[in-house]
């Protein structure tokens, strides 16, 4: 693309730097804020650059924060030794969501993926190893995403903590509600029958 | 949404104000930035902030450029009393690189779409007939897209600067190069029947 403006061509090749977003989606996205009043886009390059430089991580559980220790770290009420380990701020979110979980979260911020380049070390798993070891943790709950890169991640953390006497669990994979069972996948319907659930355990959730 | 952080709160609301791009989609992309080095977002919201303090459009053909007057209407080799009025500056992009137009070209900004309320005065399209007026075009071609708005846009210039004695002409609407009959539209390849051209002519082209 040959841009009548450096300053055009400049804005358009660093939107297109985001994931998902080419040239030409980049142009469109630069030429609406050129058509909005100049505040909008000035407000979007303030809010970008203020995040990054200001933006801190929960010094607990590495969760992102605006204060040193996060706001679920930092409350009282959430039981300290019964511990979450997901991915990124996103599956917090989502399982705050279900207000279905009052332990604290460990972010690990990405699953162990050699396709990737993606190791144990680049991960935040030393610090959760540590906390095992110094007795603060009584459960560890896995809930990383149902891939080959969270299966893995999940068994790399369980061989580290294993001999600490910590209960593990990973949250149930299973049918989803609603669902109806032919057009379940294979694989997803053969484990929800093997690990099948008592019947008044069901009734209670 | 709830976020463990104003910051990101914040980031996250003004990229969502993009067209196309939701909530989660503005999270992902902001989450992305925020696996990146500090720079990339540095450097991001800078080239937006300059690009939207800086950037002027040509006096002459209203083109986005970098100087008052565009790379294109200060070239002496384009040939100044034929202008093409398109909408925007993808359009001179598209035009310019298929190396057939000599002309000078006339951004409008937009088509009259009384749907999203644009009318003829949010349109630079004054400043097309006042150079009609001052007999300064001696051919117009109308190269906006196909569509109500563009042919109502065309209409609407047409009947102001017809009392000038001016060549006008749309770009031919046809069947795509490469295109089988079969599977082009009705009105289309019906317009493309009426409007058939000599065939020692598209020998040339």
């Amino acid at each position: 693309m040959e841009f009548s403006s450096k300053l055009l061509e400049k804005a358009v090749d660093e939107m297109s730097q985001l994931p998902g977003v080419g040239k030409r989606t980049a142009l469109r996205l630069v030429l609406h804020l050129l058509g909005q009043p100049k505040e909008n886009t000035l407000q979007l390059a303030e809010a970008l650059s203020t995040m990054r430089n200001d933006i801190k991580f929960c010094k607990n559980c590495n969760n992102i924060s605006d204060t040193d220790l996060c706001e679920i770290c930092s409350n009282p009420n959430r039981v300290e030794d019964v511990i979450c380990v997901v991915e990124d701020i996103r599956d917090v979110m989502a399982i705050e969501n279900t207000s279905s979980f009052k332990g604290l979260y460990h972010v690990l911020g990405g699953k162990i993926s050699p396709m990737d380049g993606v190791g144990p070390n680049d991960l935040n798993i030393e610090p959760l190893v540590q906390k095992a070891r110094e007795g603060k943790i009584k459960e560890l709950i896995f809930a990383l995403g149902s891939t080959m890169e969270g299966d893995t991640t999940n068994f790399y953390i369980y061989k580290q903590i294993q001999e600490f006497n910590i209960t593990t669990s990973t949250i149930a994979r299973g049918i989803s509600v609603g669902n109806e069972l032919e057009y379940t996948d294979e694989i997803t319907l053969g484990r929800s029958i093997i690990n099948r659930i008592p019947f008044e355990t069901s009734l209670k959730s």
